[in-house]
C-alpha cells in the first residue's frame, strides 16, 4: 500500500481540474482551419479561377448557407438530404439546411428574376457547401466549389464554351495538356439505352446507372453480379451493356434503341471543339453518368490522368427543367462545379503550387520608441505609394531581434530608421536574402523599393 | 345556386395544385441574395477593406462556419448563446453552432499555434456570421463582418496602429475626415468607476454597465429610473454618473476611486493619435462600454457623424486574455469588427457607392453560326491579352438584337466580326455609349482596345 500524501493529492487534483477546464484547439471533425498560409493558397486559388471565369463574361452570386429544406428535398438526390444534409428547426420552427450543393440556390434565384435578367445569364459563385460524410481523401464535411452556369442557350455552342472555360481553368494554373481528361456523354443516349436496349422498368433504371457509375471502382466479377438481379435477361443483357460501355462517337448509333438526335449533338460538340486544339484530351465515354437528378442532355467530367488522383475534379451538364421547381418559365442551362480540394489535390500531384513569399512587401524597424511618429508617418507614405509595410511595434527591442522576426514573418526586405538616417534624411534597405545592404535618400526611397519590389 | 361544371372545376383545381406545387422564390428571412448587382458592391467593399489591411502587413485566416456550442457558452455573451444562436446537434450527437462572431474561432485557432505564431501577430478575417435577431436596419441574421486583430503587442502603439487602420479603412473609401468620430474608453476606468466610486457588488456592474451603454438610446428620465433599483444609494450616485459621464481625458482622474494608470494609458494614447492628423475626430467618451465580456484594456466604437445612421460603423479594444480559455499561454491582443450592412449604411449615406458598369470588358457578337470558330479564337486572343469578353452564342440573331442584349448587360463596347471584316483582317469596334465606330485592322485592334478600355 502507497502511503497518501493528502495535500499533494488535491493539488495534483486541482491541476487535473484546471487543465481539463481548457477547452480543445481542434476545429470541428471535417473542416479545415485556415491558417494565414493555407489561407494564401486558397485566395491564389480562387483569384485564378475568378479571373478566368470573369474573362469570359461570367458574373459572380451568392446567397444565404441556410436555406429551406425543401429545396433540397426537392432537388437534391435523395441520399443527401437523408444521410449528407446538416438540417435543423431554427427558433422560429422553420426546417432550414446548410447548402450541401449551390444548384437549388442558383435555381430559385434565377426563377426569382427569369423574366428580368438579360439572357444568356452567365453566372457563377464560390460557396462552402457542407455535407455530413466520413472525411476522406479529398471529401470533407465543409468545402469550397466553383460553381459556373449558363441559362438561356440552346446550341452546342454552350457546352464549346463551358468545356473551353474548365480547360482554361486549368490551363490557367499551369497544367500540361496530357495532365487531365475531358469525358463526355449525353443523358439522353443513357437514358435511351437503358428503356429501349435494356427494356428496363423505369424503377430499375436508377439502380442500374448508379452500377454503371461505379464500375471502374470494383472488379468485373462484383460488377456483373451486382447486375444480375436488375436485369431481366442477363446473359444477353450483360453483352449489351459490355457492347455499350466500349462503343465510341462512331459505333455508339449501332446499339439498338439509341436514337440518332443525341449522338448528333455530341457528334457536333466534339467537331467544334476541335477548334481549341485539345480534342486528342476530351473523349465520349459512355460510363459517365453524373448521378441521376437534374441533368437532362449533355453530361461531363474531367479527371486528373495522374492515377494517384482517381477522382473527378469537375462534374457538369445540361439540364432543362432546373427552375421549374420555383417558376413556369423553361429555362435550358448548362453548368459544372469545381471543388476546392479536389483541385488542390490535383495542383499538388502536378506540382503546380508555387512558393508563396512576403517579397513584395516590406518590414519597417523601431529602434526605439522615441521615433514611433517617424516610423508612422513613413508607413503611411509608403502604403500611399502602394507598398505593404509591417511596422515593428517595440522600439526596445534589439535590431538583431526586429531583424529575427521580420526573418520568421517571411520578409526578404527591411527597412531601418534610426536617428542618424533622420538626421541624414536617409534610410537602410536591407535584403536578409542576400545579407546586404545600401543607405539612400528617402527621396530615392520609393523609386528603389518599387524596383526591388517589383510593384 | 351556381351550377357546376365539374370539367372546369377539374381542371380549375389542377391549375391550382401545379401553382402550389411551385416552390418560393423568397430567401431566409433575415438573410439577402447577392445577384451580381449585389456581389458587385459587396466585392468592391471586401477588396478596398482587405487592401488597406493587408497594406498594414496583416494576413488573412479563415475557420469553419460550424464550431463546438461549448466555445461561445464560454466567450459570447449569454444573451448571444440563449437567444441569437443557431445550433443544433449533428448526427454524430455533437452539440454545434453556426458562428455568431469570429472572436471565438481566433481565439480557438491562435491558441492552437500560440508558441509558433511569430509575434506580433496580424491577424484578419472576412467571415459571414450568424444570429438569430428581428431583422431590421442594419441588423440582419446573416452578415459579414471584417474582423482585425494583433496579438503579442502591450504598449499603446498597438491601439495607435488599429485606430489608424480603422481610420484608413475609411478614407479609403474617400470618407470625408468629418463623417465619423472615434470615441474611445478603457475598462479600467469603467470597472474602477462601477466597483470603487459607486460601490456596486460585483453582480449589479454589468446590469449598470448596459444601462450606461444605452444611455442615449433612452430619455434622462427612463435612464434614472431604470438605475433606481440597483443603486444603494440613488440621489448621490446619481450625481456621480453625470459626473462620470460628462468627464473628459483631463477631468476623469478627479471622480474619486479612478486609478491613474488607465487614465495614463489614454493620455498617451491621444497625444500619440495627433500624429495621424485626425485628432479632431477622435475623442474620450466614458459611455463607450462594449458589452460585458472579453474586453480588459483600451475599448473604441467609430460612429457616423450623420444623424440619419446612429449605430457604431466599427466596435473594438483590447482583450488580455482571450486565448485563456484554450491555453495557459498569456497573450494581450486588441481588435475590432466592422459588419458589411453598417458599413454599406454608411457609404450610402454619404454618397461614396460608385456606380458599377463593364466599361472596360467587351461584347463580341456572332453574326453567323459558321463564324463562330473565328469568333471564339478571337476571344482567346483577346482574354490572353486580359481583355474580358463575353461572346454571344447564337448567330441566328439578328445584329440589332445582339445590340440590344449588350446593352441590357451593361456593356459598352462591342466588337464585329463578320465575313467581310474577316476576309480584310479587319474588326468593327463599336461604342455603344457614343453611337459610334470605326473599322480597324486586327493587328491594331488589341492595342486600341487596350487604350479605349483603360486596360
Amino acid at each position: 500500500m502507497t502511503r497518501e500524501n493528502p495535500e499533494k493529492k488535491a493539488i495534483f487534483l486541482r491541476k487535473i481540474d484546471l487543465a481539463e477546464k481548457k477547452l480543445s484547439t481542434a476545429n470541428y471533425k471535417g473542416t479545415r482551419d485556415f491558417y494565414p498560409e493555407d489561407m494564401q493558397l486558397r485566395n491564389w486559388m480562387f483569384e485564378i479561377m475568378k479571373k478566368v471565369v470573369i474573362s469570359y463574361g461570367y458574373r459572380e452570386y451568392d446567397g444565404p448557407i441556410l436555406e429551406s429544406l425543401d429545396i433540397y428535398k426537392a432537388k437534391s438526390g435523395q441520399e443527401i438530404v437523408d444521410k449528407q444534409l446538416y438540417d435543423f428547426i431554427d427558433k422560429g420552427e422553420r426546417h432550414v439546411a446548410i447548402r450541401p450543393e449551390m444548384t437549388p440556390t442558383l435555381a430559385r434565384m434565377v426563377a426569382g428574376r427569369a423574366r428580368d435578367l438579360p439572357r444568356p445569364i452567365r453566372w457563377f459563385s464560390l460557396p462552402n457547401l457542407w455535407r455530413y460524410e466520413a472525411p476522406g481523401h479529398g471529401r470533407l464535411r465543409e468545402h469550397w466549389q466553383l460553381n459556373v452556369d449558363i441559362f438561356g442557350v440552346n446550341s452546342v455552342n454552350a457546352e464549346i464554351e463551358i468545356i473551353s472555360l474548365a480547360c482554361d481553368i486549368l490551363f490557367a494554373f499551369n497544367a500540361p495538356k496530357d495532365s487531365f481528361r475531358v469525358k463526355f456523354s449525353h443523358r439522353g443516349i443513357l437514358s435511351s439505352f437503358l428503356r429501349n436496349t435494356l427494356s428496363l422498368l423505369p424503377e430499375k433504371e436508377e439502380a442500374v446507372a448508379k452500377i454503371l457509375d461505379k464500375k471502374n471502382k470494383v472488379t468485373q466479377e462484383e460488377f456483373e453480379s451486382s447486375l444480375l438481379d436488375l436485369l431481366p435477361n442477363p446473359t444477353d443483357q450483360l453483352k449489351l451493356i459490355d457492347q455499350y460501355l466500349n462503343s465510341n462517337i462512331d459505333t455508339v448509333l449501332q446499339i439498338s434503341g439509341i436514337p440518332e438526335e443525341p449522338v448528333i449533338y455530341i457528334q457536333e460538340f466534339y467537331d467544334k471543339i476541335k477548334i481549341l486544339g485539345i480534342s486528342e484530351s476530351v473523349e465520349f465515354d459512355p460510363s459517365i453518368i453524373r448521378g441521376f437528378d437534374y441533368y437532362t442532355g449533355f453530361i461531363f467530367e474531367i479527371f486528373d490522368t495522374n492515377k494517384q488522383n482517381k477522382r473527378s475534379l469537375y462534374g457538369g451538364g445540361r439540364y432543362d427543367n432546373l427552375i421549374g421547381l420555383f417558376s413556369n418559365e423553361e429555362l435550358s442551362g448548362i453548368g459544372f462545379g469545381l471543388g476546392d480540394v479536389t483541385l488542390e489535390n490535383f495542383l499538388k500531384t502536378h506540382n503546380l503550387i508555387p512558393e508563396f513569399n512576403r517579397d513584395s512587401s516590406v518590414y519597417l524597424t523601431l529602434m526605439n520608441n522615441a521615433l514611433f511618429s517617424d516610423i508612422l508617418l513613413l508607413a503611411r507614405e509608403l502604403r500611399r505609394e502602394g507598398i505593404d509595410t509591417e511596422i515593428n511595434l517595440d522600439g526596445n527591442q534589439k535590431l538583431g531581434k526586429q531583424i529575427s522576426i521580420a526573418e520568421k514573418k517571411g520578409y526578404r526586405y527591411l527597412l531601418v530608421l534610426g536617428e542618424d538616417e533622420i538626421k541624414d534624411n536617409n534610410v537602410i534597405l536591407k535584403d536578409l536574402k542576400e545579407s546586404n545592404q545600401k543607405i539612400i535618400s528617402k527621396n530615392q526611397l520609393m523609386i528603389d523599393l518599387k524596383l526591388v519590389l517589383g510593384i
